[in-house]
């Protein structure tokens, strides 16, 4: 079994695909997560902090 | 008795279907999940962490 | 005075009703549930578990 | 001063209004309830849990 | 400075205003209030308990 | 780095803006608060308790 | 690995701008955040208190 965040931690410093429950989509280099699903972005040189309850999923790229 | 979670549990490695609660489904092999009911799906190759919050119901597909 | 969550345990293996906040329902034999009102139905062979964050009520059928 | 649970215990085996987040009502006999106003409620000799989430407020019928 | 607990305290048997997340209000005597903003209003000869999650904010009249 | 209560601690005793999730606005001087951010506010000559959950931001006036 | 909340801090005296749920915007001068990523804001000279669960997301300017 791969724990949830565990698999969020596969992804660093890859390009994910972050779902928002607004329904729009951020794409960039995950460079950071906590246990709340927080995750910080480098989206075009610029870094981003998501909150973890505006996130629906996080994927691959 | 069988707790909902142990059901989660039993679904490992088999193909579910997970609602969400903007009402899309998500269909994949269930790779993990936590007591946050926050799950890790495989959909065509890529891997996708799903956050509990934003989940209805996981059943087997 | 009957306990809320006593009164799920006393449906256990008998059919139910869910209440979801999106105002759909579900039916099916219930087959767990912990102290969050988590469940786990059996619905026509299939397993599902529910979130009871999307719970707004469980009565018998 | 009256603690508003205390309150809700004063209901119980009476007829009671249940106002629902999604403007519904329930009616029906209070038998139970929990430090989370979480209910139970005998509507027509069918039992009914309600989970305290979805509850607005509850007044004596 | 007035802890905004301690200021609910000073409307007790007093009338006040209660607005709610549905954008309805309620008048009525506050008879009783806990650490989460649920209350006890006396409404016309009847008790009702407000749950704090759907009260916006509390108000003399 | 100023702490963002601390910061609502400096708009005590003066005239500020609630900017609440129902995109409405309170106008009144700020005489209590705590760590939930429930805020006490005097409205001309009226008290006023509002819940943390329903604010989006409090500035000064 | 960069921490969310340590992305933020070094946002810190920096213009940045906050995505709000309601979809609105917000940019000035970080002064402050907290583990709930509640914020302080200087906007045109005056100071802002932000709830952290009003933000969708923080980001450089």
């Amino acid at each position: 079994m791969r724990d949830p965040l565990q698999l969020v931690k596969s992804y660093l410093e890859e390009k994910v695909c972050i779902y928002l429950r607004d329904r729009s989509r951020l794409e960039g280099v995950l460079c950071g997560f906590d246990e709340h699903m927080n995750v910080g972005l480098l989206i075009g040189g610029e870094f981003m902090t998501v909150r973890g309850e505006s996130i629906v999923m996080i994927g691959q790229e």
